[in-house]
């Protein structure tokens, strides 16, 4: 459906105040932002570029919160700049579609993940891994968008979304769609690790970390025939790790659960966002094995392996992961929709207090297993 | 061919004094051993378990010196015992054979490797990866052969060794027989993570540090049809690695010769003995590339990949290789011999003051590629 930049108001697609733009006027959003490192979150009022003719705006329905916002809030990965609206999971609804837009049309709901952009030409982008552009790919907030004047990328703790429609993720109209927003990050980050290390039907597959990411590794890998061990620090996920199919749950701070171990898996997925021993992790591997990371801890925590962990493991293979490319993440989308695969997910409302709220308690490890905002209850 | 033991006697085969032994008397031998850490070579008596019904003996011709003999000598690994004689590359003739024996006869050209044991029931054994055996493997050198009363291993710097026939390697008598020795470690050492990686033709591989187990992974790689770039910290083998079919030398010491490599390669394998960077090596590869590692700095030295290395540079794999296991051990000698890969060596005399003055040239850097020990003269 090719058509001009659409101006809608019907009111059934639009909770928020409707729009009316022109071609280059900013589009007005609100959310919600930290405005100094490790701040609280207060409402937020800022400006997205204007809708172009390859982009779509999304109404923001729903929007995540993942680990990884608050290693962003808190600046554990570096510094950062301030007001920040954290948000890389959004589930939404297309309000305007540019004049050039073919895959979206207004009504559909459409996602949004990580990244908002590459350079669409080299390598990595020709090869479907935007999330390793060679030019850098565009982060969907503390990014810089060079594509549309250099605007610095805020997030989807917020109303409304301006974005190519060739990084925006097609919503099957049958998805759960409150569900769906982790699907963006949580899922992809952890479905295409598992797909790169060829997890099949019979294999023995370790889940280290068993949070937002781990989660949804455990339920891909069960999905395709894996024999699942569920390992975390405490033992209160241990019900829940059964429910979601796991054969065994090992709680590392259990010594005797950790026996008999060594030598016994395929493949271990790692979504551990704090400091740990990878090698304990490695040893578990078979000789053909492969261990596979997308838990990016603090840098003050960051664990590593040693030339002398990796040669003594030797044979087994290492490697970390980032995310997915945009067709990955489609096709991942699509595969979780279609297998009723989704996030546990705690909805709140979209306040400053709540977030701030769910924040202490993902940082307390408390979270079963992803907040979900409604940014549609914004006030 | 089964025989009894054959106390054999034909002056043909013996460069040394004459074998009178029964099946639980037990071998002498004499080579050279430092007496302590980082001590200079001298003579040294020893013996070696009797031939076993399995067993066979082999008069060592040549002994090979490989880096990782320095470390042993240094302690760079850790604590030693000595008198220590090293030496895990050894050629030799078979002299006298157990009553099982099967694969060998006496006037056989044999080798040994790095490994004369190990448990050949597990896991890794069964899958012929004896080096990772979930037991341990019995070491040529500086090991306890628990099959063998605890007998302290000596290595190959000395006139003879017994072993089991299924641990020793057949030599075609078509070898360059004063070329086999390093094969047996610096060969397979790099053919094992070659293979692993499945380099093929038109692959761009990288092979950094360019000293006995370098040289061959040049060898290997360029025979495979790759295109094959050597990484090195000095100029002066150059020359060397173009004449031995390399496309590219890169002197990392040179900034302006690293530019442009940055995700370019299939597979790169580092045979590094000292500090280095391996994430600058990761960052040179292709997305699906991968890196193999297979030198060992010692401990004080030793590099590391940190979580974030990995996941930055996500979907290359890096995996440490050990040796190989007897078979694909078998397999690259065989390869080897049947496409004319040798090491490049420089035969000394088996004296003490030649192997104290190789060790100097090793550690300086300036053996091209590999010293041989002629056992034949020693006194």
């Amino acid at each position: 459906m090719k058509t001009k930049l659409i101006l809608t108001t019907a009111l059934t697609l639009m909770t928020m105040s409707s729009f009316a733009q022109t071609n280059d006027e900013r589009i007005p959003a609100k959310g919600f932002a930290v405005y100094e490192e490790k701040g609280n979150f207060r409402p937020y009022e800022f400006t997205r570029h204007a809708v172009g003719d390859n982009d779509i705006q999304i109404e923001i329905l729903y929007a995540g919160i993942c680990h990884s916002d608050l290693h962003h809030v808190f600046a554990d990965w570096g510094a950062e700049e301030y007001p920040m609206v954290p948000g890389h999971e959004i589930a939404g609804r297309v309000v305007a579609v540019g004049k050039n837009v073919t895959r979206f049309k207004v009504g559909d709901y459409a996602g949004i993940g990580c990244m908002v952009g590459s350079c669409r030409h080299c390598d990595a982008c020709e090869q479907d891994m935007e999330q390793y552009c060679e030019e850098g790919a565009i982060m969907t907030y503390h990014g810089i968008d060079r594509y549309n004047g250099n605007e610095h990328t805020q997030g989807g703790y917020s109303d409304t979304y301006v974005v190519a429609e060739d990084f925006a993720i097609k919503i099957p109209a049958n998805a759960e769609i409150e569900k769906v927003a982790p699907l963006l990050c949580a899922g992809i980050t952890s479905y295409s690790p598992i797909m790169q290390a060829g997890v099949k039907r019979g294999d023995k597959v370790g889940v280290a970390g068993f949070g937002g990411l781990g989660h949804m590794g455990v339920q891909y890998a069960v999905a395709l025939g894996a024999e699942v061990t569920v390992f975390d620090i405490t033992d209160e996920k241990r019900e829940d790790a059964l429910r979601m199919g796991a054969v065994r749950y090992v709680n590392v701070n259990n010594p005797e659960e950790l026996k008999g171990l060594d030598r016994t898996f395929d493949f271990i997925l790692s979504t551990i966002p704090a400091k740990y021993e990878p090698v304990m992790y490695m040893k578990m591997l078979k000789l053909d094995g492969q261990f596979g990371i997308v838990g990016l801890p603090a840098f003050r925590n960051m664990p590593s392996l040693s030339v002398a962990d990796l040669v003594f493991q030797g044979s087994r293979k290492v490697f970390g992961s980032q995310i997915g490319g945009i067709k990955e993440t489609q096709e991942m989308l699509d595969y979780s929709v279609e297998h009723g695969i989704y996030p546990e997910v705690e909805i709140i409302k979209a306040e400053g207090a709540e977030i701030d709220k769910a924040y202490r308690n993902v940082q307390d490890g408390k979270v079963k297993f992803r907040y979900v905002i409604d940014m549609k209850t914004m006030k």
